[in-house]
């Protein structure tokens, strides 16, 4: 079985997964897509779609204007599974239409020989609850 | 880097996979936490929780009882990862108080020698949408 925790992917993970945040919260969209998997296994499940496929995440990505407010890394647990992949799970907070929102983000990264570390699938959610909902 | 794609590998996942799935309807705790890695750093991001390790994702499991109602599989991606992980990307449709809803899951799973394949995260969300929102 692959080693586990191994502290170099996990700080190499970290690293990228920091930058992910920057190019998010700039909306760099080449940025972003160039972080994803060029494939079309690639998939991403964001709040409001799902995207399976480089070419649906890009779409997405050119079709969408994220503003974030107040958005905070609250928690990260980084899984090194072996020396190339790996599982990011973690935990934000930000202000949507001026109410506090709790989102969720999970990764997996895979590291290619040619093109480096890519995410390969993505979730990202907002904690819902009757009290989120009857806000909107 | 991990071949991917290993055929073996995506037909083990699919069979448990929808072992996992039969035991979340029918709500068996014992199973659904015996298929998750035991182990403080498994995380498991629920529709309406976030869970860190082993005896917080067993705590919910036995504080909660979920209502399926009319719940179908409609896609499922799974990508193997070398020979011992695995990430599955599902969406179910469901009824929620008589409504239908999207539910979107995301697993890793991870194969161990001595305990074999078991989930070493998952994340879980209801597709949001205003209407979503609205009719709760």
């Amino acid at each position: 079985m692959p080693d586990l925790n191994d502290p170099e992917v996990v700080a190499e993970i970290a690293r990228l997964h920091d930058a992910y945040e920057r190019a998010l919260v700039a909306n760099d969209v080449g940025a972003l897509t160039a972080f994803f998997w060029s494939s079309p296994q690639a998939v991403r499940f964001g709040a409001s779609e799902q995207s399976y496929g480089a070419t649906e995440i890009a779409a997405f990505r050119n079709s969408h204007t994220p503003v974030f407010t107040d958005r905070r890394l609250r928690r990260r647990e980084i899984l090194a599974i072996g020396g190339d992949a790996a599982s990011v799970m973690s935990e934000y907070t930000q202000k949507f239409e001026g109410r506090p929102r709790v989102v969720r983000q999970s990764q997996v990264w895979v590291r290619f020989p040619d093109v480096g570390w890519k995410i390969v699938s993505a979730h990202v959610s907002t904690l819902s609850s009757a009290r989120t909902c009857t806000a909107r």
